[in-house]
């Protein structure tokens, strides 16, 4: 049985969404930000990073978002998540998924989260203040290229899409102007139609 | 043939020693970052990202560390790069590459890339000061646990090996107090004495 830890509006939902279309069980439990729930000893001795995701497995716990999908999409394969048997493709989505994970949502961070690379008040609101453009140009780079469509990797639905979903989950609060982006905005209504991602979403609201 | 494109002293190191490694037939070809070569048109058009390393294959060009690691040990499976048969054991590599990638290599760049998140010469300042203290949190945690030792992954060496390797070049710039990290800087040393290593470094200082 897999065990999802997850915080709403984090994240952790595109993992959420992996294990929804993977047909797998599995559980989630709810880590509380509000009350710093996920730098307690109980949810450090998980996840000692202090973030969510974790995934706990049969075999142990995983952490971080690209090496997640990539477990469900090898570990579910008659869902087809990934290109599992083509290693230049399956480096592609990959490819993605880590532009993802170590620029698009690190700029995203930025707005909220300076305090992790920096102390002062005035440099939190500078590094806020550059968050469009910075998430922006991320959004652009995906909307010319990376984003083949319909779904990120062309004709077939992969792991690459409920992350990058997630993430676009964040545009308005970053401040980027959608306009600029139909075909990621394109993207993000056909997710928000899939029995799966509303599943999902259902779920975490509760 | 593939050929990867790279500058010295950034991460494009640990693909460069992954390819010697995996005893692939390659050529290297620089870019010149005091000219800003990585912002010039003809390798926008190879990396749109602008940034190093990118890996011309002959099914097309792949980035992103992490996936091009995975993409070295999957395209050269004689070597025996990762734990390509096992989904958890091969998730718990790129979760390492990952935390590098997302967590430790972007910590890093806050010393002297402040302007990819701010403006202000006083929040560059700022970022710069806590580098010591955020590059030390992420090595104090591969020292506290993800490092099994003697490799990344216990016995048998991987693809994690040369990240961690390139990203512990940058400790003594980066302000760490290196007599925290004892484990850390024994896999450094048993790294450099790696033929491929010595290999790769030399091959990027002609």
């Amino acid at each position: 049985m897999l065990k999802l830890y997850y915080a709403p509006g984090t994240c952790a939902l595109a993992s959420h969404i992996a294990l929804q279309e993977a047909g797998a069980t599995y559980t989630i439990e709810r880590i509380d930000f509000k009350i710093n729930q996920q730098n307690s000893p109980e949810y450090l001795a998980i996840n000692p990073k202090g973030r969510v995701p974790a995934l706990v497995t049969d075999r142990g716990i995983l952490t971080e978002t690209p090496a997640m999908l990539a477990f469900i999409a090898q570990g579910f394969p008659q869902a087809k998540l990934a290109p599992l048997h083509d290693p230049f493709e399956f480096a592609q989505a990959q490819a993605f998924n880590s532009y993802l994970c170590s620029t698009v949502h690190v700029a995203h961070a930025h707005r909220v989260r300076g305090y992790r690379w920096a102390t002062d008040e005035a440099s939190f609101a500078d590094m806020k203040r550059k968050v469009p453009q910075t998430v922006g140009a991320g959004f652009a780079l995906i909307e010319r290229g990376m984003l083949r469509g319909p779904w990120v990797l062309g004709e077939t639905y992969t792991i690459c899409d409920p992350y990058l979903f997630t993430l676009a989950q964040w545009l308005e609060g970053d401040g980027v102007d959608l306009s600029t982006l139909p075909r990621v905005m394109g993207h993000r209504a056909r997710m928000a139609e899939r029995p799966a991602v509303r599943k999902a979403l259902a779920e975490e609201l509760n």
